[in-house]
């Protein structure tokens, strides 16, 4: 879809073959990873100006603002691009648990063991 | 390629269509979000048994220790996996630079503006 993007950052955007950059949710004051979602153009144009993380559901295929039916928004502090230009690092405010199982974050559950 | 990675742990693993896996790799201690690689099963399984992180790399086809060229070693203090089981979250130990350019990490150099 026609997007809102700064062209500016659309021209050095390295996207998937689908048209997303994945981007890492991480809690600004504590550090904590929480979650890894997906953003198309429009998802990142949305994510910079209106204050509130929004993603593209690949899964549903529709755009997604995080918390619109759990409540759990995440507030954006920042948002980076890294050396390449192909991931994106968003510092945000978590409201609540940000994985949609009620934990904190997606990372808590399935820790996997180390060793042979 | 064949993969020596535990078949419970292949099992739950879900790929992009090329068959990678991102893994988000975080400084254990600090929290820093130092890159993103991607893990395809057998570098998945490298990084859970050697101690240094492998990753595959996309543009040059190849496994890639990281560190080996650089010194910039990543020693692997835990992985998890997420909710979806398709994102790893790997906390290291990072040996200097984690980014090629010589940044601590790779989302250091590029801060995008937020609001219209």
């Amino acid at each position: 879809m026609t997007s809102n993007l700064d062209p500016a950052i659309a021209a050095r955007l390295k996207r998937s073959p689908d048209g997303l950059v994945p981007a890492i949710a991480q809690q600004y004051d504590t550090g904590e990873v929480l979650m890894l979602g997906w953003m198309d153009d429009e998802a990142l144009h949305r994510t910079l100006t209106t204050g509130r993380c929004t993603y593209w559901s690949r899964s549903r295929q529709e755009y997604w603002v995080k918390g619109d039916t759990s409540g759990h928004v995440q507030h954006v502090k920042s948002v980076a691009l890294d050396c390449d230009a192909d991931t994106l690092l968003v510092r945000v405010d978590q409201v609540g648990a940000a994985c949609h199982t009620g934990a904190r974050t997606c990372f808590d559950a399935d820790v996997l063991p180390l060793g042979e």
